[in-house]
Parts: structure tokens; sequence; C-alpha cells
């Protein structure tokens, strides 16, 4: 199996002044095509240090992705580094990247400085893929074999996060061209409502009857649930989507609707699957939340075809005032109830008038008492045949029980809007 | 100065499961007591790569920090790789870790499997820093010198990050009675509104009057601003303080308002410490950015007593019928315009009866014309004594148009809160 290393250069990483997310997104690429990544490194803005361990993973890997240090400033020196690692005499000027550098600048009323020309020049060892998003270009190192007979490519790659992903699809089509990769077949289902652990225990006899060639990863994921992974490496292509179909097929009448998706998705993208070109639309009453639904529907581009809007009714004169909760309801069974949230969602979809609505009232904390223990919450869902509701009861931490509260009320609404749907037909 | 390696174990972050958060916070601490941070690696869950990796680490820096690895389950092989690595022969209870093993399954609710009793075992050759947090003990492995008179620390902490994270006080206690340190002194001021080149641009003449033993960091981020810190290593904290506060001070008529807090804070946060004790509150009306404003406003603890609610008004009709913004406003001036984003902000001032209120109407693509290019957005605040609006033009990316238009608008909130109390006394 091909290996590779993910270098990162920059001193904001090593003063903890951004967090790597790069190496993360390259890896989950490397390994879409079957690359394992065995290292990750970040190192500093230093020539010694980059040359040395640069040095050091062509060395130990087959390819080597290296992120960052290609600004125009004088602190960012990756490429005279790697001008000198590649042993290049001169600098070319890379035509293409000069157009996009000058298209760019002009798009931002920018003059043209020497120090932007100076981001097209490139070693003249390496190979450009021009990168079409910012100003700096990609450049590809092919070291020739060493004394063991080790060969390995070097792949630089702008910082900025977007420039690094848009890189990424032309960087593996480059490494299928140049490597005989074994092949990788993935595919995945999105299952919601379960920990992992519950999941787990839950699918373990399904676990257990897998082929010795298939390989199980669970993914989970806060607020999106938890993504199962089923990889074949080797074999036929149409063979084996076949075969991880029929797996997934007996996954089914134990997941039932959890199962929500069979690419890498998430809730509020399958409840704009399921709404999108029926005409029917959505609105939302948040309280706990605090907005934090209604941010994930509207994250979805296009959403406007089925989402009216919400309001978010962190006090309780709001409660009443705008979605119309009666005040009886609030003082005789407390904010955080199943018929307040009830009637937050009946008030929501009449203000909007949603087909369907999802409300929340809930404790993500500080306080809490006996009855309702921070980590509570009450999910309204509500539609053209009645409304219902349901209980959580998650942990202490604020920040994590607004994301899996709001998780949770998205996923009871995808559940209610296609049981609705199924009754309708 | 003393240097220091920064390394993660585990193969999900490898295969890009999950991104690495623990780093950039050991980072951040160790940079407040004055370590520099020279280089961060991850690596799998594998004997040889552990055991070779960190005996280099150990070499090239004077502390190293391991996370990850120390799980219950036999893939987690941090603990017997560290043991053969510093030579322990036998493996001793720490009977504090085993008291609070014990304690948290039985909160939990589970039973004390031999599984769970074994995390409380470690090498001989450690000393243990007790985890209250979690089951996996904090571990201290100081080795002795080596030939070419070079001595290092190992910690080894959890890859859980809010446990990683709780031990880092700990460890740095440790460091601070094991080492000696230079010392270092820091100050932070936040500034919002400006880009960071525009920042810099602004302050030239401020940065380069700078002392030489002071060092000005900028770091940007997206919702919160600039954050820009001045350090100075060695010399007495008293005097420091007082020669930072005077630099500070020279940067108030440079950038007034635009200074919001002089610690690591964020706009929400200053609009609560405006707000809070005053009795009065404020709303905000969303279309763009969706529910993020509100969102961000409700992730402060305690935010009730000032803020009341939100509509998002995703929907052109709801924006009539919920926040009253006159249909004719929209027909003559379209729905991203100032005049809509006036209303919105009127509408939801009047709808929940707040002091104060902000609100979106823009484009966060896809989409968009000449008038209203993708990444347009107007921005409405409002108060006792009247309304304004203004207007921003981003990029062209969906999530991070989002999230710039809110981060204005907060701070347009803000300065306008700050106005209108100002004049009030």
């Amino acid at each position: 199996m091909i290996k590779a290393s993910i270098c990162t250069i920059g001193d904001e990483i090593l003063i903890g002044q951004i967090v790597d997310t790069n190496s993360s997104r390259i890896s989950r690429a490397m390994e879409e095509i079957g690359i394992q990544v065995t290292r990750m490194l970040s190192i500093g803005d230093n020539r010694d240090e980059i040359i040395g361990n640069l040095e050091n993973e062509l060395r130990l890997s087959d390819v080597v992705v290296v992120t960052g240090g290609l600004g125009p400033t004088k602190d960012d020196i990756t490429k005279p580094a790697l001008a000198e690692l590649s042993g290049a005499k001169a600098f070319v000027e890379n035509e293409t990247q000069a157009g996009i550098i000058r298209k760019i600048l002009k798009a931002r009323g920018l003059d043209l400085l020497d120090i932007n020309k100076a981001q097209a020049l490139v070693p003249e060892t390496c190979e450009v893929i021009p990168n079409r998003l910012g100003t700096a270009p990609i450049m590809v190192f092919r070291f020739p074999e060493d004394r063991f007979g080790h060969k390995a490519t070097l792949y630089s790659l702008p910082g900025v996060p977007f420039e690094a992903e848009g890189a990424l699809p032309d960087i593996m089509e480059d490494i299928k061209d140049h490597f005989s990769l074994t092949s990788i077949f993935h595919k995945c289902v999105m299952v919601s409502g379960l920990a992992e652990s519950a999941l787990s225990k839950l699918i373990e006899p399904w676990e257990d009857s897998l082929p010795e060639d298939m390989h199980l990863a669970y993914l989970p994921n806060q607020i999106t649930g938890v993504r199962l992974r089923l990889s074949i490496y080797g074999g036929d292509r149409e063979d084996e989507e076949r075969r991880i179909d029929q797996r997934f097929e007996m996954l089914k009448p134990i997941l039932g609707d959890r199962i929500y998706s069979y690419s890498d998705d998430t809730l509020q993208n399958a409840i704009g699957a399921l709404l999108r070109g029926t005409g029917k639309t959505v609105s939302a009453a948040e309280s706990c939340t605090g907005g934090m639904i209604s941010s994930l529907i509207t994250s979805v581009p296009g959403a406007s075809e089925y989402y009216l809007g919400s309001v978010t009714s962190y006090a309780v004169a709001v409660k009443e005032s705008v979605l119309g909760v009666d005040p009886e309801t609030v003082s005789s069974h407390g904010v955080v109830s199943s018929e307040v949230a009830a009637a937050m969602a009946e008030g929501v979809r009449k203000l909007t008038g949603s087909t369907y609505s999802v409300a929340t009232t809930g404790l993500a904390g500080p306080g809490g008492d006996e009855t309702n223990p921070v980590g509570t919450v009450w999910i309204g869902v509500s539609g053209p045949r009645g409304t219902i509701t349901s209980k959580r009861v998650y942990g202490n931490d604020r920040k994590r029980n607004i994301e899996r509260f709001a998780s949770a009320a998205l996923d009871e609404l995808r559940l209610f809007v296609l049981k609705d749907m199924a009754t309708s037909e």
C-alpha cells in the first residue's frame, strides 16, 4: 500500500493560533483512493527544519503532501526551501499562474506589485498545477530513486484551507496517474439517533457476519450522527459495489428509518431532500437551541425553497406574545415541558403558515433542578395530522448540549415528515 | 528557551476521522508560560512507530507531550509502549486514580470490569497526576540525561479533548517546578471591524515604535475579529504590565471603539458585558444569517438576562407577516436593501419589546446580480433613538459569508449600544 506523510509548515500552527484542519481533509481524500497516511507533522517557518524534516519524510513515505508557507511575505520560505531540497538552479515563471494572479488582484481592485508577480515564479525542478482559487501555485516535485530504490513525490499546497481543499481533486488525479494504487471501494450509510456504543451493540451480529475482506468503520459526529463505512481493498469495482449493497440491505430490517442516507450526508440535507419539489414547507421555534436549528437548516444552499423561517423565543414573554403559547400552559407545566414544546411547534406553524414545524424547549446549562436537570430537552414536531413531543436527557456541557438538542430536533423532524409523507401517499 | 514537541497518537487522526484540536490547545498553554513548541506530530496506534518517534522527539526537545492511545480497549497501546520506552519492569496500581475510576463508573451506573481496573495500572517508571475528568491517569516520565547531556520529560495525556484540556494546569505547574523558564508576559486587545491587513496598515507607526523587547502578534478570527497580543520575555512582571498598558493606551486614539476587550474575548460576550445589569434588552431579525446571530448571542451562559429572542424571516412572507415589513418597501427597494434591513430591525424590536435590535438581509450565495452580488449584506440596528443601516460586500463562499455577516452584525449592534448608552448618561 502506498504510504503518505502530511506536513504543515507555519509558525501560526505551532503557537496554537490556528487549528490545522488541512491535514484531516487531505487524509480523508487520500484514504478514499486507498493511500495510507502514516504520519502528520507540523513544523515552523525555518529553513533547516523544513529541509531536514522533508528529507526524512521523503525517505519514509511514497507521497509527501506539504501545506503552507507559500504566502508572498518574507516569513514564508517553503518555496526557496523546496528549491534547495530539489537542487533547483533557477526559478521560472509559470504563465498560467501569472494570469490567475493578475485576474485575482484586478477583481479585488489591487495593484500588481513585484511581491505578487514573484508568486508565479517556481523552482525549475517542479511541475505546476495551477491554483485557481488563490495566488500561490501548486508544485509537484518528483524525486528520483534513492540508493535504496525508494522513489517519492512531494506536493506543495497553499495553507489557506479552501485553496488546499480546492487543490485536492487535481492532486488525487496526479497520484492515480503516477502510482499503481491498490483499488479500494467504500460505501457509507448515515445513521441518526443512536450513540456509537448503542449502535455497535445493535448491529453486532450483522458486523460479525461480514466477510473477512470487508472492513467496517464507525465515524461518529455530534450533529450528523454515525457514519458507517464499509471498505473492500482490491477486486472488481462492480462486484464489490453489489456485495456492499447486499450487506447494507441486511441492515435495513435492523435500523429502519434510522438510516437516512447512503452518502456522507447531514440531517438538514436529508430534510431538504424530502421536501424539495413537494411544495411542502417547514419552520422552527427555538428556545434552548438559540438559533442553531435554523442555522443548520439554512446552511443548505437553496433551503429557501422549503424553509420559511423561525422564532427564537428565548424569553417566556416572546413564547407567549409571538408564538401564542398560553401563559396558563407555562405556569401549570413549566417552560421545559411537553405541553410548551407542543404549543411552540403549533404556534410557529400557524405564524408562518408552514406545512411542518419543529420546536425545542430545554436546559442547556447552567442551572437545572430535580425535574429538569441540565441537559433536558423537550422536542415538539407538528404537521397537518397533529403534533408529537419527546424528551431527551444529555450531559452537563452547555455547548455539547445545544448541538445534541439541535441534532435530535432535526432527526425528529425528519422522521415526522417521512412518516407523514408515507401516509399521504 | 525550553523546546517542546507535541505528539498525538491514534489512527482516528491519521485517517482524517477527527481533527486534532488538542495540539493547538496544548501549544497555547505552553506559549503562555514561555515554552516554544517546535514540532507537532501525529502517528498511529503502532508499537514501533510510537517508540521510534518518541525516542526521536525526546532527543530533539526538552518537553514531549503525548496525547491519546490510553483507552481501555486493546487497540490503545500508548501505555505499554511508554513502559517499554522507559525501561519499566512492572506495572503498579495508582490508588487515587483507582478511586476516581470507581466513582466515575458508579455515577454512570456501570459495573467495574477488569478492563476498567487496569486503567489505574501505570508503569513503575512514571509519576502520576490524577485525571479527575476521566479514567486514564496522566503519566510523567522524567528521563535521565543522555550521553550528550540532554534531559527530557514526557507527559502522557488522555486524547479526549476536555480531559486533555483539564490536565493542562497541572502539567504547566509541573513544568514550572522542574524547568527554569524564561519569564514571559502577554497582554491582548480584541479589535473588531478591520481585516488583518487593514489593521496592520493603520497601526504601522505604532508598531514601528514598539521597544525591541516587545513582540506583537496578530491572531485573526473570522467571527471574533483580530486579537493583538504584546509579549515581553524576561524582566519584572509588574513593570512589564505597566509598560504594555502604556503601549495599549497609545492604541486608543488610533482604534477607538474598535477595541472591544482587553482579554481573549468574543463580540457576543462584549455585548453581554454592556447590557448585563442595565435592564436593557436585545432581539434579532435574521435573513441570510439564518439563525447564526441568535446562536452566537445565546452561546453566552446567562444570555437570557438581556436576550429576548429573534425571528429568522427566511421567506419574504414571514418578513411581512411576522416582522411587519411593508410589502411596498420590499417591492420598491428589493429584499436586500437598507430599507428592508431597517424595517426588519424595527419590526423585531416592536414584536419583542426589546430596547435594541439588529437585523440582516443579504445574499450568502449562490445567486446574485449586478446591484447585489453574492456576499452583499445590509445590516440594520435599532434602539430608542432611531435606526441606522450599513452595507458590506464580502466574497463568494456561502459558509464564510454567513459567518462574516453575523460577525459584522454583532459588531454594529455593539457599537450602537455603546453609543446609545454613552449618550444616555
